[in-house]
C-alpha cells in the first residue's frame, strides 16, 4: 500500500508568481488511481532545505513525487540532493541525450553545455521520455521508497505523468483500489444540494461522499474502496441512483465534462445551429463554445452588445424599448433573443443582458440579469435573475446559467411557457 | 527576521479537488513586505498528522501561518490541533460570537451548536475580524514563534490577510526590506527576452532579477534588500533603466496591470472607442474588455463570426474574396477590420481570423493567424502570425498579441505603413 507525498521545488513558488498547480494535478491522478497523498511539500530551489525535506519525507511516506527542478540551470537541483540522499550517483541517460543534440542540431543552435544536465539520471532509474521538453524524468525505488521525478512546467509534467508513470506506479502497487465516480450538477448552489441529501451524506461510509462547489458547478464525488472495480461500482450504485432521484432537475452528466461541453454534444447529436447576443457576458459565451473543438458548425457566432447604440442599430431593439424599458429588461432580451435568431439564422439563440456592477445602472440593482431563449416556431422565453457577488462572478455566473437554462431545453424538461421552462 | 512558512489544512487539497492559491496569494504578499517564505506545506484533515506538522515546523520556521480548518464542522481542527502543540486552552470570543449569534437572527435561522465552534480563540490571541464570513481569524506569540490562523475560503482569507494580518506582521517585524518592483513585457518570448539581458541576469546580486512567463506576457521582478523603500529603490533604478532600454518595444508596464488594462487605461484616457470582429478568438477579446469595470463606454461591441455565413452577411466580407482567398486571410481581415469600423462606429477596429486546430481549414497550417487593424482616415494595416501549441493556447495567445498591437499602435511606435507597424 502506497503512502504518497509530492514535493514541488522551486523558488518562483514561495514567492507566490505561480500557483502550485501541478500538486493539485498529481493528486487528482492519484486520487483516481486509489493512491492516497497524505503531504503536499514545497521547497525553493536549496540543496540543503530540499535534502532535510527528502529525509523527512522518506519516514512517513512511501511514494515521493517530485516536480521540478529538472531543467538545465544551477538552480535546478532536485535530481542532485536526492542522490545525495540516496547515495547514488548521477549518470548519463545516452538516449534522451542524443535527443536534446537532435533538438540543437535541428534548430541549427549551439548546445550549451549545462543542457547534458537535462538527461543526466539516479542509477537504476526507469527513464519516463519527455514529449513536450528536453528534461527527462525518472522513477526508481530505493530501500522501499518509490522516486518519481517529473519536470516544472505543466505542459511537460501533465503527459509524462499520464502516460508513463501512472502506468509505473501501477505496476508496482498492490492492494485495496478506491474507484470514484463523480456526478455534476448545475442550477443549484452547494448548499442548497447538501440540505436536499444531508440525511445521505450524515450516514456515508463506503463510498465516501464529498460534495464541492467550483465556478458555477456543484460536483458530488462518491469513492468506495474495495478488491475491484466491480464491487467498487456495486457500492457505488445505489448510493448515486438515490442522489439522482433527488436531485435530477440539476444533475446534467456524470464524469469531467461541464455544462457547457454537454449543451455543445447535445445541439450537435441534434443537428441544431446556436447564436448569442451578449451584453453582461461580453463574449463569454462565445468564448466557451469557441473554447471546443469542431465548434463553428454549431455555435455559427454572436454580438458583443455592450453599447445601447449596437443593442438598437444592429440588433434593432426598438428605441422605446430602451428608453422606457431599459437595456436591462425583459423586453430588451426578448428582442435581443429574436433578432438574433433572425439575423444568424440558426435554431436557436440566447440572449443576456444584465448589470455587473460595480456601478448600478437605469436606477437598477446590480446583479439584475435577462437571459432570453428565442427557438424557429416557438414563443420566446425570458427568464430574470438576481445574482450577487463581484463583477466577474456576476458575469461568470450568468454565462454559467445560459447554459444551465439551455441544458433543460434540450432535455425536454420545460414547456413553452415562461412559468415552467425556468 | 522572521522565516516563515505556510501551513494549508484541508483533504479535498490533497484530493487534488482544488488547487492551494491561498499559498501563491500569502506567499506574494509575503514577498511584497519582505518577509521570506521558505516551506509550504499541506496537510488533511487529521490531528495527528496536523500535530506533527505543527511541531516540524515551529522547529524550522518563526512565523507560521494557517489556511483552512477554522469552520463549524468536526472535519475543522487546525486551532485545535494547534492549541494542542502550544499547551495552550481554547476560549471563546464573546464579540465574534455575538456577530455569528446575530448573523442567524437576521436571517431567521436556527443556529446549530456547532458555529459556537467559529468564535473560540486560543488563549492570548489577538482577534482578526471576517468580513465575508463567520470563522475568526486569530495571532499569537508563543515561545519566540508568530502563529497566524487564516480561514481557508479565499474570499475570505484575502481581505483578513490584506486588513489585519499583515498589519500584524509588520508591527512584529523589523529588519532589511525586501522590495520588489515588476515590469511587465509582451510581445517577446520569455527566452528571447532573457538572451537580450543575460549579462545583467548573470552578474545580478543586489537587486535579484527574475524573469517569468505567464500567460502571453514576460515579467521581471527586482527585488532589493536595502534597510527602507527608498535605498532599495536606489539599488533598483538603474538595473532597472538599462532593462528598459534593451527593450523597450515591449515593456508596456510596471506593477500588476496586464497589457488588456493598459490599452483599456489609453483608449479611455485619449476617448476613443473601439469595436472587434472575432473569428478565432471567438470572444476573448470582448471578455477581456468587458471584464473591465466601466469598459461600455470604450468597448462598444464585437461580433463572435465564427461561421462564413456571419462573416459575409454581417460584416460583408465579400464572397468572392472568401472563395478565392479563404477566410483565413489577409483580405479577410482587412475587409473584417474595416466593416466592423463602419458597422460599430468606433474610432477603432480589429480583427482576428485565423486556425485554432486540431484540425486544419482551407489546406493552411494550424497556427495561422491574420490581425486587422482599421482606424477612421487611416490606412488599414493586417499582421500575419505563425503560432504553434494546443487550441487553447493560440485562441489565448491570439488575443494577447491583438492587445500588443494595440498597445503599440496607442503609443504611436508605429508608423502607417504595414511593414513598419508591426
Amino acid at each position: 500500500m502506497f503512502k504518497g507525498e509530492i514535493i514541488a521545488v522551486g523558488t518562483e513558488l514561495l514567492l507566490g508568481q505561480i500557483a502550485n498547480t501541478n500538486a493539485q494535478y498529481i493528486s487528482k491522478k492519484m486520487a483516481e488511481i486509489g493512491v492516497p497523498i497524505f503531504y503536499h511539500h514545497t521547497v525553493g530551489d536549496n540543496s540543503d532545505r530540499l535534502k532535510e525535506v527528502i529525509l523527512q519525507a522518506k519516514k512517513r511516506s512511501n511514494l515521493i513525487i517530485f516536480t521540478g527542478g529538472l531543467g538545465p540551470t544551477q538552480d535546478d537541483l532536485t535530481k542532485e540532493a536526492a542522490a545525495e540522499t540516496m547515495n547514488r550517483k548521477l549518470i548519463l541517460d545516452e538516449v534522451s541525450f542524443n535527443k536534446i543534440k537532435a533538438f540543437f542540431q535541428q534548430r541549427n543552435i549551439f548546445m550549451t553545455d549545462n543542457n547534458k544536465k537535462q538527461a543526466m539520471v539516479i542509477e537504476g532509474s526507469t527513464i519516463f521520455p519527455n514529449l513536450q521538453g528536453l528534461a527527462v524524468g525518472i522513477g526508481l525505488n530505493v530501500d522501499r521508497v518509490h522516486y518519481v521525478f517529473l519536470p516544472g512546467p505543466p505542459r511537460e509534467m501533465k503527459p509524462m505523468l499520464d502516460q508513463y508513470v501512472i502506468p509505473w506506479i501501477k505496476k508496482h502497487y498492490s492492494g485495496f483500489t478506491f474507484f470514484s465516480k463523480v456526478m455534476r450538477f448545475t442550477g443549484i448552489g452547494e448548499a442548497a444540494l447538501e440540505e436536499q441529501i444531508i440525511d445521505i451524506i450524515n450516514k456515508q461510509d463506503n463510498p465516501t461522499i464529498a460534495p464541492l462547489a467550483n465556478n458555477g458547478e456543484v460536483t458530488i464525488r462518491l469513492t468506495a474502496k474495495a478488491e475491484d472495480e466491480a464491487k467498487a461500482l456495486s457500492l457505488i450504485h445505489p448510493i448515486e441512483k438515490e442522489i439522482h432521484q433527488r436531485l435530477e432537475d440539476y444533475h446534467f452528466a456524470n464524469g469531467e465534462d461541464n455544462i457547457e461541453q454537454i449543451v455543445f454534444d447535445t445541439l450537435k447529436e441534434r443537428k441544431l445551429t446556436i447564436s448569442a447576443s451578449e451584453s453582461i457576458t461580453g463574449g463569454l459565451i462565445g468564448t466557451r463554445f469557441t473554447s471546443i473543438s469542431g465548434s463553428s458548425s454549431i455555435y455559427r457566432g454572436g454580438i458583443i452588445c455592450y453599447s445601447n447604440d449596437i443593442k438598437h442599430r444592429v440588433l434593432q431593439v426598438p428605441q422605446n424599448v430602451l428608453n422606457t424599458k431599459g437595456a436591462v429588461s425583459f423586453e430588451t432580451a426578448k428582442a435581443l433573443a429574436e433578432n438574433t435568431l433572425q439575423l444568424f439564422q440558426t435554431d436557436i439563440a440566447i440572449s443576456v443582458t444584465g448589470i455587473a456592477g460595480p456601478e448600478a445602472v437605469e436606477e437598477k440593482p446590480i446583479g439584475l440579469v435577462y437571459i432570453g431563449l428565442s427557438e424557429v416556431g416557438k414563443q420566446t422565453v425570458v427568464k430574470e435573475l438576481h445574482l450577487s457577488g463581484s463583477r466577474d462572478f456576476i458575469q461568470s455566473r450568468a454565462a454559467k446559467i445560459a447554459f444551465y437554462y439551455l441544458w433543460k431545453k434540450l432535455n425536454e424538461r420545460c414547456k413553452e411557457t415562461n412559468e415552467s421552462f425556468f
